[in-house]
C-alpha cells in the first residue's frame, strides 16, 4: 500500500543509478583503451581503426579532450539518426525488427496511457469508496485504480468502453506492425543478392540404401524427381568428436600464446607449467615446451580423425544440404513432399551456413517425436515445481550442511560475521544461480528437441523462458506461493474462480510491479550500455594474450542481441502494461518509459556493438506477435475475473467477446502474414532467377556453391573465426577505412561522427 | 437398475424388431419389382438387365421360385466374400475405407472385450461392497462394474493396468489402420489411371488487374511462373442464377412427365392443372399445354442466361482451374506459394469434377474469416443453447396455443382421444423435427463457411454432429439436463471437479447406454438395409414418372454414404465402448455386436446399392483418428475422476501418464501420415508421368482437359445427370452385361451370384 511518496522516493533512486550508469559508460566510452569494447561493430566492418595507432602515448588510453566530455549524453540523437533502411543494411534485418519490438510498445502504450490518464483516472478518483470504507488500508495509488469505485457502480461502463478501445488499438498496431514487417522481410529476401541458402534444401531422414552410398543416393533421387533442377548436393559428415578436438586445440594454443607473451616481457624466467587438471597440480614442466609439443600432438590427432570423418561411410549422416540451379527450383523442393513416405526425404529451406547447428543434422523422425515428448514434461516440471530441487539445495546449503561437509571449516564459520553473511548470502545463492543458469538449461533443452538452426533453437527456447516467465514472475508475484501450489490451487478451481482468484489481486499488486519495472526495467536498461562484463574481459585478455592487432580483433567480443532470453523479458512488459490499462492506469507512464529508453539503447548497442551470429531475416515475428495475443487475451480474463468480484457480472457477456474476437484476429493474421515467414513465394524466385539470368548469364552457380555447406572444422582457417559466407565475404577483417563497397554513406558518415566523438 | 433379466427381455425386443427387418428384407429384395431398389449399384455399374425383360408376367414382379426364400440370409456371406481389391475397384475408396471404421471397432473392443471378461468381470464380482452395503440399491449388472469395488481396495490395481492394456491396444490398432489406410490411399492414387484433376490446380483470390480480364492474369502468371508446366486453365463462372433456371427447368419436366403419363393411361380426359402455388389453386388449364409452354418459356431464358454468363466479364469470378502438363508440375503448384502476398492466388489441390462445391469458389480471403468466426461462434451457441428456440417452439405448440391460433379446431382437439395424443405427441415433434433437419442445418453451414468441395464440406459438417453427439447425447445423458445447464455446471467447476462429476455418474448409465445400443445401433442397422424410403418413393416415381427404361434408370434412388450424419454416430460408439472398457465391461459385447453386424450391413450395401457421389481417396480417415483419439483421452480423464471418488486418488499420477502419451501418439500419427492426406509426392508423381510418356508419347492432354473443369450447367445433357469424368466415363449407363473392360472377373461373378439369388 505505498504512496506517492514511497514510489517518488524508489523512482528517485532507480533514476539515479539508471544515471550513475550513463555516466559511467559516458566517461568510459570516451576512452580509445576502452573502444573496441563500445563500438566494436565499426571494427567488424572495416570501418573503423585502432586509436592506438597515432598521438601520444597516455593518448592512446586516456581521453584528456574535455570537451568531448561535455557532450557526454549526444549518443542518444545519434542512435537515433541513422534512417531504419541504413540501418537494416549495417545491422541486418533481425536486429532491425528485434528494436522495431520497442518501438511497438511505445505506439501500443503511449496512446493507451493518454486515453486512461483523460478518462479511467478521473472516473477512479471521483468515486470515493476507499475513503468511506474504514477497515481497509489504501493508498493514493489505490485511490486512481479500478479499486476506489463503489461495487455495481455505472461507472464501469467507462472501463468496459476502454477495455474495447485498448483491445482494437493493440490490434490495429499489432495488424500494422506484422504487415509493415512482412513486408520489410519480402524485401530484404528480395533485395538480398546472392546467398548459398536461396539455391539449398536441407534434406534429412535419407533412407538408407543397400546397393548406394548416402551421396549417391541423394543425388539420384533428386536427379529423377527435380531433373530440370538440381544441381548438386554436399552430405553432412558427423564430424562432433573433430569439432571438439579443433576446440581444444584452441584452448592450448590461447595458453602457449599466454606463456609466450609472459617470457617476451620478462626474457630473464622461462614460465613453468603443472601438467595436471588446469596446471594446478602435477609435475611442473616448461609452459612453452610443453604447450607446443601438445598442440603439436593433437594437431596429428586432428589431422588424422579429419581422414577418418572424410573417409568412414558410417561418419555421413542421413542428410545432405541438396542445391539447385534457380531459386525457383529450391523453393519448389523445400515446400513439397517429396516421397511418399512422409518421414523420409524431409525437405525445409536450409538455413543460412551460419545458422545451421550441425549437431542435430542426423535425427531420425521417431527419436525427434519421442525427444519432444520428453522435452515437453520436463518444461512442464521445471516450470511448475523448479523449487522443488532448489529448497532441497537450501536445505543441504546451511551452516551445520557446510560444517559436516567441510569440518575444517568450523571455526571460521563460527565468527559471528562471518555466520551472518553466509546465512544472509546462502538461500539466495541457490535461486540466483538457477536464474543465471536458466537460459543455458532451456537453451540445451531445445538442442535436445533437434532442431537444426540456431535460430530455431533461440525462438524455441525463448518460447520455454516467456512460460516460465508468464508462471513464476507474474502469476508468482501476484499470488503468493510457489508455481507449483498456485498449479494445485488452479486445478482446484473452476474455470470462472480462476480468473476472479488472480483478478482480486491485481490492483494490489501496482505498485510492486511499478518498484520492478523500475529496478528490472530502467537500471537494467542503463546497467546493459555499460557492458561491464566484456568491458573487464576485453581488459583482462588484452593484458595476457593479445600480442597482435590480429589478436586484439579476436579479443573483441561484440556480444549479440539474445533473443532467447531478452524477447521473453520484454514481453512481460507489454503483459503488464495490458493487465493494469484498465486496472491502475498509473503504472502505464513507468511502461511507456521503459520502451522509449531500451529502444533508444538498444538501437544504439546495434549500431556499435553487437555483432548478429545469422540473420534469419526476422523470422521470430510470428512469436512476438502471438505472445502479445496471449497477454491481451489473460489481460480479458483476469479484467472479467476482477468485474464479476466488484459486482458487474452483467458486463461478462459483453467482456467475453473480447477474448473470442482477438482469438480471431490472431487465426486472421496468421492466415494473413505468417506465410511470409515460413515459406517463400514462387513469384519472388522467378523474379530473382530471370534478372540473374539476364545480367550474369555465365556465373558459375556450382563452383560458388562447392563449398558453401561443409561442416565449419573442415574450413581450416575459416574455423578460427567462423567466415561469413555472404556478400561480406569480401570484406576482409583489417581495420582499414571503407573496403567495403556496399556500406558506404551510411557508415562512413555514422563512423565518422562516433570516431570524432572519441577524439582519435 | 436393470436387472440381467431386464437387459435380456430389451435385448430379445430389439433382437426380434432387428429380425423382423432382415425377414422383410430378405422376402423383398427377393422381388423382382424391387430389384432397383436393393440392388442399383449394379445396374448403374450395366452389368445388371431390368429383370422386367423376359419371362411371364407375374414373375415380372413377384418371385415365385421359392426355394430362393430357403436362402434368405445368404446376402451375408455374399457381403463378405468380396476381396477387399476388387471392393475398391468396384465401390471406390471411400467406401471401402468407410466400412473398415466398423472392421477398426472390431479389432479395437473384441480383444477388449475378452481381456475385460477375463479380468474385470471376476475382480469385480468377486467384491462384495454392493451386497454389504443396504441402502444402495443394485441389480446384477452394477455387481460386474467397478462400482462392486470397495473404495480404497487393491483391486484397482488391474482396472490401472487394464487401462494401460486397452490403451495401447487401441493405439496400436489405430496405428496399424492407419499406416493401412495411408498405404490403400498412395496405392490408390498411384494405380489410378488418368482424371483431370491429376493435373489441375484450384486457384483462388486471382488479385483484380485493371489491364487484363481475369482469364488473360491467370495465363501470364503462370506462363511466367511456372514456364515449363502451365498447359491451359478454365475459368470459373458465377452461373448460380443459371443453375437454378436448369433445376426449375427439370422440375416442370418431370410434371410435364407425370401429366403426359397420365394422359396416355387414360386418354380420355386431358389432365388439367392449376396456374397457382404448386398446382392448388388458381385457374385451371390443360395441364400438357401449361406445362409444355413453360418449358419453353424457361427454356429460351436459359438459353440469354447462358450467354449473358459466358459474355459478361463480371460474371467471371477471380478463380481459375489452371491445368499442367505433368502431375509434377500440379503437384508442386498445388503445395508452394505462389505470390509474395499470402492471401492471394491460393493455390490447392483441385477436387475432383464431381466433387467440386461451385458456388464457394469465389469467396475473398477476408469474408473468409468473417464467415469462419460466425460459424464458429453459432455452432458454439447451436450445440449449446438448441434447446431453447426448441422449448419455445414446444410451449406455443401446446393445446392452447393451437385453439388460439386456429379456433376452429377447437372441437375437434377438445375430445379426449384426440386432445390426449396431441398432449403425448406434441412435445417430442418439436426436438424430432429438430434431430431430422439437423445435419442439414449444419452442412448449410458449413457451406457458410465457404468450403470448395462437397468432400470437405461433408468432413466439415460431421466435425460439427460430432461436438453435438458428444455433448447432447453422451454428457445429456450422463448428466442429466439441458446442454447449458451442463455448460454453467462445468463452468463453475474446477478441472478436477468436472471428470469427477461426470465419471461418477458413467456406472448408472450402463444400462441406458445398453439399451441405447440395442435400439439406435441393432435396430437402426438392421432398418438401413431394409431401404424402406428408397422403395416407397422408386414404387411411387414408377407409377407415376417412369415410361422408358431411361427414367427407370433416373428414377433409381442409390444413395450413398452420409457421412457426415452417419460417421460421428458411429464416433459415439467408439467412445461408449472406451468409457465402459475399464467401468462396465458388461457394455462390450453389445458393441462388439454392433460393429459386427453394422459391417456386414454396410458391405452389402456399398457392395450392392449406394452409389457414391464423388471419390475422396478417403481423405477423411484423419477426422475418424482423431476422434477415437479424443474419445480414448475422455475415458482416460473420466476414469481418473471415477477412481478419485473410490479413494484410489494414488492412481492419479500414474492415470495422467495415459492423456498424455494419446496427446502423443496422436501428434506422432499426425506427422507420420497425415501429410499422405494433405500432399501428393513429387516422386509419386514423377513415376506417373514417366510412365505415361512412355506408353502414350502422343496423347493430346489439352484436349482432354478441355471441359473438364465446366460448371456442369455448360453440360447441356450432362447437367441431367452429372458425368463421372473419370475412367469410368466409357461406361455408358445402359442395362447391358458387360460393357466395362475393368470391372470384369468381380463385377461378373458378384453380378452374377445376386441375379442367379433373385431368381431373374
Amino acid at each position: 500500500m505505498a504512496t506517492f511518496s514511497d514510489i517518488g522516493a524508489s523512482a528517485a533512486i532507480n533514476l539515479l543509478s539508471a544515471i550513475v550508469f550513463l555516466v559511467a559508460f559516458a566517461i568510459l566510452r570516451l576512452q580509445p583503451l576502452n573502444d573496441r569494447v563500445y563500438f566494436p561493430k565499426w571494427y567488424l566492418k572495416g570501418i573503423r581503426g585502432s586509436p592506438t595507432h597515432s598521438g601520444a602515448f597516455v593518448r592512446k588510453f586516456v581521453n584528456l579532450d574535455f570537451k568531448t566530455y561535455t557532450r557526454f549524453l549526444n549518443w542518444m540523437p545519434a542512435a537515433l539518426k541513422m534512417p531504419e533502411l541504413e540501418l537494416i543494411d549495417h545491422a541486418g534485418l533481425d536486429s532491425a525488427v528485434y528494436i522495431r519490438i520497442y518501438l511497438l510498445g511505445l505506439k501500443i502504450f503511449v496512446p493507451l496511457t493518454v486515453l486512461s490518464f483523460a478518462v479511467l483516472v478521473p472516473v477512479n478518483w471521483t468515486d470515493g469508496t476507499l475513503e468511506h470504507s474504514k477497515d481497509l488500508m489504501f493508498s493514493d495509488i489505490d485511490k486512481l485504480s479500478i479499486s476506489n469505485v463503489a461495487p455495481g457502480s455505472n461507472r464501469f461502463w467507462a472501463h468496459l468502453v476502454m477495455a474495447y478501445v485498448f483491445t482494437f488499438w493493440t490490434c490495429y498496431a499489432l495488424y500494422s506492425e506484422y504487415k509493415k514487417i512482412a513486408f520489410m522481410r519480402l524485401h530484404f529476401l528480395a533485395s538480398e543478392s546472392r546467398r548459398p541458402d536461396q539455391f539449398s534444401v536441407l534434406v534429412r531422414n535419407v533412407p538408407p540404401d543397400p546397393y548406394e552410398s548416402v551421396s549417391e543416393h541423394v543425388e539420384h533421387f533428386f536427379c529423377v524427381n527435380h531433373p530440370d533442377h538440381y544441381l548438386t548436393h554436399q552430405v553432412v559428415y558427423n564430424a562432433n568428436s573433430l569439432a571438439k578436438m579443433v576446440s581444444q586445440k584452441k584452448g592450448l594454443q590461447n595458453r602457449l600464446c599466454y606463456y609466450q607473451n609472459k617470457y617476451e616481457r620478462n626474457p630473464g624466467r622461462k614460465p613453468t607449467t603443472k601438467t595436471g587438471f588446469w596446471g594446478l597440480w602435477g609435475k611442473t614442466v616448461d609452459a612453452i615446451d610443453y604447450y607446443t609439443e601438445e598442440i603439436e600432438k593433437l594437431s596429428k590427432e586432428v589431422i588424422s580423425e579429419r581422414e577418418r570423418v572424410i573417409s568412414d561411410p558410417k561418419a555421413i549422416m542421413p542428410a545432405a544440404f541438396v542445391s539447385f540451379k534457380t531459386r525457383w527450383g529450391a523453393a519448389v523442393c523445400a515446400q513439397t513432399q517429396q516421397s511418399s513416405n512422409p518421414t523420409s526425404w524431409l525437405t525445409e529451406w536450409a538455413p543460412e551456413p551460419r545458422d545451421v547447428y550441425w549437431a542435430n543434422l542426423a535425427i531420425p523422425f521417431v527419436e525427434i517425436s519421442i525427444r519432444r515428448l520428453i522435452i515437453a514434461v520436463a518444461t512442464f516440471f521445471l516450470t511448475f515445481f523448479f523449487m522443488i530441487p532448489i529448497l532441497f539445495v537450501q536445505s543441504l546449503a546451511n551452516i551445520e550442511g557446510i560444517e559436516k561437509v567441510l569440518p575444517f571449516l568450523k571455526p571460521l564459520i563460527e565468527k559471528k560475521a562471518v555466520k551472518s553473511i553466509i546465512q544472509g548470502f546462502l538461500p539466495g545463492i541457490a535461486l540466483k544461480i538457477f536464474f543465471i543458469l536458466l537460459p543455458t538449461l532451456l537453451m540445451t533443452m531445445s538442442k535436445i528437441e533437434g532442431h537444426t538452426s540456431l535460430s530455431t533453437l533461440e525462438r524455441k527456447s525463448a518460447a520455454k523462458y516467456y512460460l516460465f516467465v508468464l508462471v513464476n514472475i507474474f502469476l508468482g508475484s501476484i499470488i503468493t506461493g510457489s508455481a507449483f501450489e498456485q498449479l494445485n490451487t488452479f486445478v482446484h478451481q473452476s474455470a470462472t474462480e480462476i480468473p476472479k482468484t488472480v483478478g482480486v489481486s491485481i490492483p494490489m499488486k501496482a505498485t510492486f510491479f511499478i518498484t520492478y519495472i523500475m529496478v528490472d526495467g530502467w537500471a537494467g536498461i542503463a546497467g546493459e550500455i555499460l557492458r561491464l562484463v566484456p568491458l573487464i574481459i576485453f581488459h583482462l585478455k588484452n593484458a595476457f594474450l593479445v600480442k597482435t592487432e590480429q589478436d586484439r580483433e579476436q579479443a573483441m567480443d561484440p556480444g549479440c542481441l539474445n533473443f532467447a532470453s531478452s524477447e521473453p523479458r520484454i514481453q512481460l512488459y507489454f503483459l503488464l502494461g495490458l493487465v493494469y490499462s484498465v486496472v491502475t492506469p498509473i503504472l502505464l507512464p513507468f511502461i511507456v518509459v521503459f520502451f522509449g529508453f531500451a529502444y533508444l539503447v538498444f538501437r544504439h548497442q546495434i549500431i556499435n556493438v553487437y555483432d548478429q551470429k545469422y540473420e534469419s531475416g526476422a523470422a521470430f515475428w510470428p512469436d512476438v506477435h502471438c505472445r502479445i495475443i496471449t497477454a491481451m487475451i489473460i489481460s480479458q480474463l483476469l479484467l472479467m475475473g476482477l468485474m464479476s468480484t466488484k459486482s458487474a457480472e452483467q458486463s461478462t457477456p459483453l467482456l467475453i467477446a473480447l477474448p473470442v474476437l482477438t482469438i480471431w484476429f490472431h487465426r486472421f493474421c496468421k492466415g494473413r502474414f505468417e506465410p511470409a515467414f515460413v515459406k517463400f513465394p514462387l513469384q519472388d524466385a522467378m523474379v530473382k532467377d530471370t534478372l540473374e539470368r539476364a545480367t550474369e548469364p555465365n556465373f558459375d552457380l556450382r563452383s560458388y556453391l562447392q563449398d558453401a555447406y561443409i561442416h565449419p572444422v573442415f574450413k581450416d582457417d575459416a574455423f578460427e573465426r567462423p567466415a561469413t559466407v555472404d556478400d561480406e565475404e569480401n570484406n576482409i577483417l583489417v581495420p582499414t577505412k571503407r573496403t567495403s563497397h556496399r556500406s558506404t554513406p551510411a557508415q562512413s558518415k555514422y563512423g565518422s561522427e562516433v570516431s570524432s566523438d572519441t577524439g582519435a
